[in-house]
């Protein structure tokens, strides 16, 4: 993998922040985008230009032909058995909010019970809390690194429990999830298996089919491509018999006014109104160029990058690491001064200084904390564009972090 | 206005359909995109990049600015009190159905109704027939040329509504609904006012506190900016109080294991998971854009065109046009041969073979036919970068379209 030419795509690289050449480190929040991706959709904006779906001349169906075939694409993208299981939704969080809405109203009872884990994002957990019937949130016990384990999983089952739903990979600690084991377990006791693939789709090959997973979501922006849309996949047995959260255009054959109303079939019925046609297109893209790369090479080259960037701190004891053994690119810690935590958000500040960006803060996994026992955490996540000179820059830059040099850049 | 100079602006406008230059007419589908909006979005990927409102770095920090920044041009363009009333959407599909599930869980009661009417979009009449609890639809008789007339709705008010949902523009005829004089009506007697302005907002100028509408929606693509994006408007007494439909990142200021869940204020609460945030930069823009060419110039530019067109088509009988007198720029026709109906989408597969793009069909307005008494029909919707060489080559083409002509293309 050559690493200086990937980085030739990606014209942000550019860019400076604080008068220092861009780090960008918060590959876990958004993805930086390639050239490729960014030609996709000023084309669509140049040459294409209408509606998806609805147009009776050559140019919409230029368009169509492109969104269906970036639904095809996607559909390799995570061996989907067919492409009517891709419906194209606004992100992982939309997916799963529609996920719990559907499931709820159509399919589980008050007082069933939903299996999460502490370490889930806001996004996969607020959506049971809120849920129009009582839906009672079990929870995972994480073992002392904040992993789930397969011992724990099989504990936590119950008869209560009918939809397990857990992130393949967790955003804080970058464990991944024993998806396909899970599904055994799960189906074997005919319960409902959400796997939320926001983290993990960037990362690692996804096969929904060997996983055997009944629904799995992701967004774009988290892989190089657009903000603004993602994929709900469902198997074809369940997006078949459920009724869409939303209505509108395109979704429906007819309609009249006693209200009979007849749906297209999936993923159409799930896709009213305008879709966002462009995003979609980039996606599509996204997904080549990372299939391109490969996603073993991303992988071990996330991995590899982690592995030099503990080596490099090993002997700074100020740095407190909380996911060394997590195989990912995604290195969660905080910084010491005598004893005392740096609040993680003046780490971030400080780093600013140098051009390098991180996150700060719970990562919208506000449950965790109490399994970490810190309050916040700092996260520098790596992707395949980013390189050891950078990773050197970033541990120089951590030797300064002292209470003194973060609350200097304030004054 | 200087046509010749805006057309400069739209790159897409040098491209050719069928071998002959493009002549697009399926404005009310969707819209093309001026090189300032593709100039935003591309911005954003290669020199902005971040996710909005989570990071503290410099970069993350430009990306806030620009995205709150559209809030309040948003705010400014369809006169908001307040940018907290301005809550980004995927479009207006997506704004109409958050507000009919929001209203029907938390306000409506079995058996309330909801005044609408034949001509409204599906987005706006299908939630409500899907709602959770038992709405019953109430509908405003239409005119004879299939308008809403105050008269009527004065009449259709009563004391089981409790609702109003109307577009301010028909997507099919274009006529302008008396959205003020209709919100005088339903405040006299307590009913919530929701108005789809996915066809008003492109061509007249809006502004919700003088129209003292409760609820507006509004799509991006349908105004030279980006598909994907809207926004949803409500007043600041409704958003306080309403609950969201979804939930996850960035919504929620905390939230514990027991199911404590302390949402942000409005619009945060209502923006859960990474926003369309290119997207959302680029509807800033496109509201600029629009706002420098101006409103009345635009809709008094459409208006003309119209007027041309029906002039030059006032002696070919063969077309039959069902929105004559409405004030837009929409022109919904359809073509006889020898006294018999010829079916509309091969009317605009004909016209497709000259280049001139029109949508054929019902619109997404299924009710409609029943009032025009056609099944479906051609749509030719105007916008301020066509030109009247352009109608007068659909003109031309008109001439041509007989059954024979239309079945030839085809073989």
């Amino acid at each position: 993998m050559d690493v200086n030419k990937i980085r030739e795509d990606f014209p942000i690289l550019n860019r400076t922040m604080c008068q220092k050449p861009l780090i960008y480190f918060d590959n876990s929040a958004t993805t930086l985008k390639p050239d490729c991706v960014i030609q996709t959709i000023t084309n669509y904006y140049t040459y294409l230009g209408a509606n998806a779906h609805r147009g009776d001349y050559e140019m919409s169906g230029q368009v169509d032909a492109q969104f269906e075939g970036a639904r095809k694409i996607a559909q390799k993208f995570i061996n989907a058995r067919y492409p009517e299981e891709i419906v194209f939704t606004s992100g992982s969080t939309m997916g799963l909010n529609e996920i719990c809405i559907m499931l709820t109203s159509q399919y589980l009872k008050d007082g069933d019970a939903v299996l999460t884990c502490q370490s889930e994002h806001a996004s996969s957990i607020l959506p049971w809390m809120k849920a129009s019937k009582k839906i009672e949130l079990q929870y995972i016990p994480l073992d002392s690194h904040g992993k789930i384990t397969l011992e724990n999983v099989k504990k936590a089952l119950n008869d209560k429990v009918k939809v397990v739903c857990l992130a393949q990979v967790s955003n804080v600690l970058g464990y991944q999830t024993p998806i396909k084991e899970i599904s055994e377990l799960c189906h074997a006791r005919n319960i409902i298996l959400i796997v939320d693939g926001a983290q993990s789709t960037p990362h690692i090959k996804i096969d929904v089919q060997d996983l055997d997973v009944d629904f799995f979501v992701m967004s774009a922006h988290k892989m190089c491509g657009p903000t603004g849309v993602g994929i709900l996949y469902g198997k074809k047995k369940y997006l078949d018999v459920l009724e869409p959260v939303f209505y509108g255009g395109e979704s429906n054959a007819r309609f009249d006014q006693c209200g009979h109303v007849l749906l297209k079939e999936s993923p159409l019925k799930f896709e009213s109104g305008t879709q966002p046609i462009e995003a979609v297109l980039g996606m599509g893209q996204a997904m080549k160029y990372i299939e391109e790369i490969g996603q073993d090479r991303i992988h071990a080259y996330e991995v590899e990058l982690k592995r030099y960037f503990l080596d490099k701190i090993k002997d700074m004891n100020h740095i407190v690491v909380y996911n060394k053994d997590s195989e990912c690119g995604i290195v969660t810690f905080n910084v010491m001064d005598h004893g005392k935590m740096i609040f993680a958000q003046d780490v971030a500040s400080f780093l600013n200084t140098k051009g390098i960006a991180v996150r700060s803060g719970q990562h919208c996994a506000k449950l965790l904390p109490e399994v970490l026992n810190v309050n916040s955490t700092v996260r520098a996540s790596f992707y395949f564009y980013n390189t050891k000179e950078e990773i050197d820059t970033f541990v120089e830059a951590l030797k300064e972090v002292t209470l003194e040099n973060c609350v200097n850049i304030f004054f």
